[in-house]
């Protein structure tokens, strides 16, 4: 049997591997157009931080090794232009241009994710580079390497965004960071916005809100990202707008597509095609808590559909149950942390939402060193479901947010999670969790 | 009404200062034997470890805000010594030997636990300290405080052993620990707990198991604490053998007593006894694993058990869950958390446990600063239950361990909790985290 893959990264070779040792005798085949495969992106923001430290330490598995160890059929360099479902054939062209066509027997696509580039007039200036690949990361750090570089402007406030701000400031670097809409970190509460604006604020980096980027000018003393009623100068300047599935292959070959044109899958990772599967950044889910299609690209439903895929393919059903949108991130002195639905979330998705925002201790009353956390909880008014957490904080606030996510898995109710017998010791929280505090007071309103 | 509570600490004060917000009119009495009310007992290694610290500071709501803000009738020195359940009434004796009786509509046994105590010869010698109180607290300040104490023999190693250890290394004083049983940490899977015997060890404390404290004696050199076949010399001897429910006023009055002789309450807790609750250190609970009894003495549960007997009392009927058993502690560099059942502890139950012990990173591939991560996972081979989770770790282990525990209450079967769509950024852990590792490999053992 021939398993092809689309794709090298997360998803692809998540599954490559699996089906490899589930069964040895299958024929896997990945093709991926870069020359990279099997890198942690997300670790990009933290290497970048650290001139001392080589973009290739982010490479978890190098590709001699799914070749000669694993016997996988790697092709980097190689593009899939064209799926044809009905031959079942996948073709494209290597790395000098030379076309191939492959047959399968069944199908991954796993194209990941593209980053949104901003196409006004001077986009494609020297200095001015996207975050995506480990290829992006490392002309971002050839860049840090040369003539001094003291002001870089981002476009975009995502995660990716405020990670490299942080590992810029790091470097000494001056950061200002635009966005067109008016609206800081709109997947948190915006009290709990308001607390990581200020971080940034404190950490002496500019925020430009409502500042749509008209075009990038090049200057005797570098660049000019001219935006609506502001003119920023940077020696650099970083796209990190956010991403788009990256499903043209699919759509082209007729597979249905979902929520943001992501390859709409079953549980079971299969495409709207008996035989071809998706998996990762360009596939979609079901959310936990709508039990509504999502399209959240994440790096541990990335690997973990890959494995489902490769049980699938080598014929152990395995269907996901879906995702809860649990993120965190961390910016100079903050945790942030979310999972399940905001309250804005949950109004569209048609519940009822109601919200308890607290803000109390990382530690035990009169223990040392405690800093501040801040707790948002939204529960339905109707069946007074658990819907979604958001949570800021100084420290706790990470490994804090699964609790809840294992509740939203759970359909628990918020009086089943005010219930729950948590952890206490005076240097790693109240006794009263911030999750009790925040459910305790959402009860209330219910 | 008269609401009587005996004990003022954590269940008390709780169940009185609630009872008061809910019904204005109600007569609230507190009997309290010491004079202190209302503390962090868990806190008082922590404030221990600092000489510039008063152990005052440790006082979460000072009696006369219970007495003048709340007008509740706090009565310090007061021992309860009989209640009379047909007569509803609690008699005992004030400060100074004077004896009272006081009537209940409704009274609330909250006398929280005792410390076990060697009845060993020497016990009660000057140097020999307990640790439960915040006058044994106060006693242990005032004794460091004297001429130098460079060595100390702690009998008992349990989590508050463990964190006076380490509160007394650190200021510097030499740590000799002795127990009878020769198993170290039996609450965790012995491979974990032997990589926090390692860590004590590597601090330079002196472990010494299966040792039976014989007696202690007093020399011009300050006290030994003999052994069989062991002489430990000592400048202090600290009693932390662990705490039994402080029943004996429930038995005498004839209420049904649970597991350890803790007095029997149901979800609303009541004792046997219509117009008598029980909460706290004294009571038992539902274990939600095993739905059987037991007995598991937590400051959280001793909040929560509080106020849900003001509620109750109060007319608006509340019933808790039960307790899943979740504890966590700090020691020298680790953190160490556990909830549920260890595989011990689940076939008492009359489960039949299978268990993965994993170790991993606490940071994603490649992030700089990554400690290490023991978990050891419990499942139910015949139902494919989550049962519990043991976990040791330099970071990122008190609070992940919230994540499970809510797994618990919710009943979940260890493939349900396998698919939590967990928190994933490298500073805070691998893509897959710790504990989905564990659930992974112990799939493939169900």
């Amino acid at each position: 049997m021939k398993f092809v893959v689309i794709g090298g990264d997360a998803a692809g070779m998540s599954a490559a591997s699996r089906a490899r040792r589930l069964l040895p005798d299958l024929e896997v085949t990945v093709l991926e157009m870069t020359e990279d495969v099997s890198y942690s992106a997300c670790g990009m923001p933290y290497n970048i931080a650290d001139p001392d430290r080589d973009i290739d330490d982010l490479v978890v598995r190098r590709a001699d090794v799914f070749r000669q160890k694993q016997q996988i059929d790697l092709r980097t360099g190689h593009r899939a232009d064209v799926i044809d479902p009905r031959k079942r054939t996948v073709s494209g062209h290597g790395p000098h241009g030379e076309p191939f066509t492959l047959a399968y027997d069944k199908l991954l696509i796993a194209t990941g994710a593209v980053p949104v580039m901003p196409q006004v007039p001077g986009h494609d200036l020297p200095g001015v580079l996207g975050l995506k690949s480990l290829a992006d990361g490392r002309r971002i750090k050839q860049f840090l390497a040369g003539p001094a570089v003291k002001r870089v402007v981002i476009m975009g406030m995502g995660y990716i965004a405020l990670e490299m701000c942080e590992a810029l400031r790091g470097r000494g670097i001056a950061v200002d960071m635009v966005k067109p809409r008016a609206r800081f970190l709109p997947a948190m509460a915006s009290d709990l916005a308001q607390v990581v604006h200020d971080e940034l604020t404190a950490n002496g980096v500019g925020l430009h809100l409502g500042r749509t980027v008209e075009r990038i000018e090049e200057t005797p003393d570098g660049l000019v990202v001219v935006c609506n009623g502001l003119r920023l100068e940077a020696d650099m300047v970083l796209s990190a707008m956010g991403v788009l599935p990256s499903s043209t292959l699919a759509k082209e070959a007729g597979l249905d597509l979902g929520p943001a044109d992501a390859v709409a899958v079953d549980g079971y990772l299969r495409t709207s095609d008996a035989h071809i599967y998706a998996a990762g950044d360009c596939a979609d889910a079901i959310h936990v808590v709508t039990g509504q299609k999502t399209w959240i690209p994440l790096a541990l439903r990335a690997n973990r559909a890959g494995w489902a895929v490769a049980d699938n393919v080598c014929g152990n059903a395995v269907a996901l149950d879906g995702v809860a949108g649990t993120g965190v991130f961390k910016v100079f002195g903050l945790e942030v942390a979310r999972t399940g639905l905001t309250v804005d979330e949950s109004r569209s998705a048609g519940f009822d939402p109601v919200s308890a925002r607290i803000q109390t201790r990382s530690r035990a009353h009169a223990h040392p060193g405690a800093g501040k956390i801040w707790v948002e909880m939204v529960g339905d008014r109707a069946s007074g479901r658990l819907l979604g957490v958001q949570m800021v904080g100084t420290e706790g606030v990470a490994h804090r947010v699964n609790a809840p996510a294992v509740a939203l898995h759970g359909q628990m109710a918020v009086a089943r999670f005010a219930q729950s017998d948590l952890a206490y010791a005076p240097p790693f929280g109240p006794t009263w969790d911030p999750l009790l505090v925040a459910a305790n007071q959402l009860l209330k309103q219910l």
